[in-house]
């Protein structure tokens, strides 16, 4: 993984052409993009910093801007393609202030770039876009901002070829994760021990390419901790007859490749091998549904009628887009699976097709990460077993 | 690590009773609180549910209620101290969805608890509580949301003896991911395989217990990326040559204690070995300002006044309190040790102590977490050489 950046500046041109043609539709001239994945994705930049304020800012007449707490200005040099000129940064004495805040820079910020006073957009909805940060920008500013949530992710939603290969080696890595749970998860083993092992396949990757860090960790939770869906682990013994569910993604370069699979030691419950049925019926007419033209409505409706028909009512969300992401979410937060979203997919769009069962004192979870092709039902990227494993 | 949850009744209404004081103080009468070590801190609840909308809710009259999605509350049955008529939930069609925002439903919430009406605070500066979630909950309720943020954080800021017994483990963990770098850490090993024995080591913890995931994933930059602050890892193998800081803490049950230090492949150049010295005497000095009764920005000054007696001009934030935390960040956002801050420091609060220097082309981190001592000192929760490590 050279740095400097991910990929080639002309992949990184059309990436910013693309978005600012969204918003030109949107009628934003200046783009204050806040969401980490999206900074990335437009110019490259990595790094664990996204704890203190950060944008990409995208306007008339020149490349990205980066703008970072100035520690982070070398890392930016460091993972960008723009040139260092391209690097701007505010100083420490900004940073967790009880009175100043670095957006309190951003005004002046603007004018030096000669794009004070245009129609500006802001990710309002974003986990790196506070409150308070939005009160005070809108304070500085003669304009109101716009609300461009999800702008930039929309242009991410169809993946490039060379976005492709880093999801193939996301898929390689998952597969060696899944293939290290079969091979070692024994009942008695703490599940912290059972978490070292997926995050030791997780890193070492293959001998060609390592693995990245996810941005969620794994979930992997047992017996009745499982009807709960985002539950993390702890150092106690796994007991024998008992499910565990492990939703875990591969990362290279952070592009995902989430896939869960659930394991029982020892014999499974009827109910859980009835839903196990049901699910893989519903998956496979999931997997079927998902072609260019069709809807995440129509996915969503083809999973569910299949459980229907065994007598499983489930309804809401199963599904959403997948790629380049950092914490607290791998999804692009875009479309969902789910019957009322009309989101018609494209050729290489990429999805976590995630159905889950999650009942009172056990779940299920056997999902696979689609993309979509031309003339035939989705390609799973990720080549593990579509099953409940069960060891005796 | 028995769910159910981590600490005893006692403690958990302790700290109610704390942050009622503290709401009191300023005001607020109901405390709509996003910030999840906050969550976590007053209730037990833990999981990775905190990248759709979630929040506690403390108001007069009742226990504190947890508010998430609906496929979470079962988690929330498992994790906290409550009961399971304080667990609200809103349904799975509000998770992103282009016009819903599940905090659409909050004025309806506070209805049904009896709270319309009454002065409520919210955390303006937090990464759960985005631009658009407050313009929405402001819009549907009846006075002006005041702002609350760090009302709770500074609650947390002394630690209690059975946090710190967490922590004195969590200390035992970063012990053992440094003596790992130590026995492990070699020339031309790829950057992934020396994060995967870092993890390995956080992870199995000790016979005794286990390691949880930290809020922040490794930093170990090498050569000249370690002029920058933040960056991650990838798999190139590291050259003979060179210098790397390793940016870990030992995290157990969310309690953090982190620790950094630098390690030198071959023999260090002059500058650096010389940068070592300056840094440990200006530790040295550091922990010795930080008695209680002493200010934060004793502490920097100290530290920065031996920097400046070897000639080495910097400035700015040096440390920062730690405790209980959920990623993007392990520090507690409430004081920084820093010249200008005039926060008084008081027995059993705990800080990162984190002197740095990033030149051009190499970085140095030797770092400290301490524990304020009445009569002393302060005293370093982990017991790791406080010196550049130098493998020829």
């Amino acid at each position: 993984m050279p740095r400097n950046p991910a990929f080639s500046h002309s992949e990184y041109r059309a990436r910013v052409d693309k978005v600012r043609l969204a918003m030109d539709a949107a009628g934003v001239e200046v783009l204050f993009a806040t969401d980490p994945s999206n900074m990335a994705w437009l110019t490259g930049y990595d790094g664990w910093s996204f704890y203190t304020p950060q944008a990409v800012l995208i306007g008339p007449g020149r490349d990205p801007i980066i703008w970072t707490r100035a520690m982070d200005a070398p890392g930016g040099r460091l993972t960008t393609w723009m040139g260092a000129d391209h690097i701007l940064s505010y100083p420490d004495n900004y940073v967790m202030h009880p009175d100043r805040h670095p957006v309190d820079l951003v005004p002046g910020l603007l004018s030096d770039l000669n794009w004070a006073g245009r129609p500006i957009g802001v990710e309002m909805e974003n986990y790196y876009y506070s409150a308070r940060m939005h009160a005070r920008l809108a304070a500085g500013l003669s304009v109101a901002p716009m609300d461009a949530t999800n702008l930039v992710n929309w242009c991410r939603a169809v993946k490039s070829e060379a976005e492709l290969v880093f999801m193939s080696r996301a898929a390689r890595i998952v597969e060696a994760m899944h293939a290290r749970i079969l091979d070692t998860f024994a009942p008695g083993m703490r599940k912290c021990d059972v978490v070292a092992e997926i995050y030791d396949a997780a890193l070492r990757g293959t001998p060609e390419f390592g693995g990245d860090y996810a941005a969620i960790v794994p979930m992997v939770p047992t017996g009745d901790e499982a009807a709960a869906a985002h539950l993390t682990w702890d150092d106690r013994p796994v007991p024998s007859g008992t499910g565990t569910f492990f939703e875990i993604a591969g990362c290279y370069r952070r592009y995902h490749v989430p896939l869960c699979r659930t394991t029982w030691l020892g014999k499974p419950p009827r109910d859980v091998a009835a839903a196990e049925a049901a699910v893989l019926e519903g998956i496979a007419e999931g997997i079927d549904a998902a072609r260019p033209g069709a809807t995440a409505g129509d996915v969503a409706r083809a999973f569910y009628g299949a459980l229907a028909r065994h007598g499983v009512e489930r309804e809401g969300r199963c599904g959403y887009p997948v790629g380049l992401s950092y914490p607290p979410d791998w999804g692009e937060r875009t479309f969902s699976i789910r019957p009322e979203d009309e989101t018609v997919l494209e050729t290489d769009m990429v999805f976590h097709f995630m159905p889950a069962i999650w009942m009172a004192d056990w779940g299920l979870e056997i999902t696979e990460t689609l993309r979509v092709v031309e003339g035939g039902p989705a390609e799973p990227l990720a080549q593990v077993p579509r099953k409940l494993f069960v060891k005796d």
